[in-house]
């Protein structure tokens, strides 16, 4: 999760297809604008649109925090009413932090993830709207939008900074587009997962070194500690590699044994 | 999702129960520092450890940007290797962006979140590594771990900073420890949703103004008209108070028509 990670910029913009437009209304800083755009870009989104910055828009004040998310900030479009900055949208989310008095849907951002999906499946075209940092939206936007969504966070301490809330909504919507699975097994280099034969040779090969050594004692709970120590052995996942380590740990020990017994008295 | 939306600082930590410890690796500046903690807060969060932060530990670098987040800055430690800070945990995740050449299971941070919940309930508690914000974990410090996480995001660009990765892992924990439901209707103060007996009133009411206005024709269309009218306020799932404010809408178009009638030519 660090700076060095990335793919040459040129490859980022492929990823940007079909999310939502991020509509930031009266942002206050420009550094705060650089760090959505850098969150949008990790969550594959490329349609910023500004609603009245308070001091102006300045790509050379939100350059920075931006860290290297040009294809966003090049992309950028500034407008005078949060109105015209919603034009070509279908559907709009509204984000807040405290409930609103108002009749209106309130989802979770999963939620609002799976809806826009649905939604760009169908044809329409969808966006989020994030209030000034200080005060969040007003109702006057609010009612612009179609649902509302609220993160579910401490409710002793829901304060998000711009980037941050830009960040789960965008990550919630990317969770829709990947097709990632939830746990996979890492495999190094050249090796795979251990078949139940390799597996099954290795317990045999452990059995027959224990006998030897006079480890399985008393010969009643012997059973017992077979099923243990393949029960711990599945858990480890090994790999076929590992599984020859394993093996030859126990021919070292086994020969080491011998070297022992065979050596002049 | 802005600045004056907390409760009294006081009860963010009430919020605070069972969660896993974030472990930053030789974090190179104080104000991530200060940021992580305000996400942790966001969290639920409040067991934060440093490993060998690269300019030492300042309480001062770091609160301006833990913007109020005191709770988690005062229960800080700090620690000379990754070994010490792990020495209390069961469960540890490593993040990692890139992929590493290694045998460990890789998760998502949803699927991590379920494991930790599951392990909490099990009476284990967890931790999670992050790397510097320049490069990362070191191997030496992911074979500490059971398991990496990978957070699924723009290929192209994945850099996240500290703080930005550590929300992520935070919001999954926080969202497998509420019971918020996904979608709920927002009704505003004094009124609830209409009831069917209600809207059936509407619906009648509606049928006779537009009977009387002529608005119903031709005939053999009427009854698909009437169809796709009461599907359409179905859709907009109005209160009662709205169902009111609609009769008298119809009440006053129907009233300023008799009066236009009634007057003297």
């Amino acid at each position: 999760m660090s700076g060095d990670d990335r793919l040459p910029k040129s490859s980022a913009a492929d990823y940007c297809v079909g999310g939502p437009a991020i509509i930031l209304v009266k942002p206050q800083l420009g550094e705060n604008i650089g760090m959505v755009s850098r969150a949008m870009l990790n969550c594959g989104l490329n349609d910023l649109r500004l609603v009245n910055p308070r001091d102006g828009w300045s790509y050379e004040k939100a350059e920075k925090a931006a860290a290297g998310s040009d294809v966003v900030l090049n992309n950028l479009k500034v407008f005078d009413t949060t109105e015209e900055a919603l034009a070509d949208l279908n559907h709009v989310f509204a984000t807040t932090a405290r409930g609103r008095d108002m009749n209106k849907p309130v989802v979770t951002p999963r939620k609002a993830a799976d809806m826009m999906a649905g939604q760009a499946q169908g044809g329409g075209k969808a966006g989020i709207l994030f209030g000034r940092e200080s005060r969040g939206l007003h109702n006057d936007d609010i009612v612009l939008s179609d649902t509302t969504v609220m993160v579910p966070l401490n409710p002793g301490y829901l304060s998000l900074n711009l980037a941050q809330a830009v960040l789960i909504m965008g990550y919630e919507w990317y969770q829709t587009q990947v097709d990632a699975p939830e746990l996979r097994m890492g495999v190094k280099g050249e090796t795979r997962q251990a078949t139940k034969q390799e597996l099954v040779g290795f317990f045999e090969h452990l059995d027959d070194c224990l006998t030897t050594t006079g480890f399985y004692f008393p010969p009643e709970k012997v059973p017992t500690m077979k099923q243990n120590l393949r029960n711990m052995f599945q858990r480890a996942q090994l790999t076929e590699q590992e599984v020859k380590t394993f093996r030859g740990i126990l021919s070292s020990f086994m020969k080491f044994r011998r070297q022992a017994k065979d050596r002049p008295k």
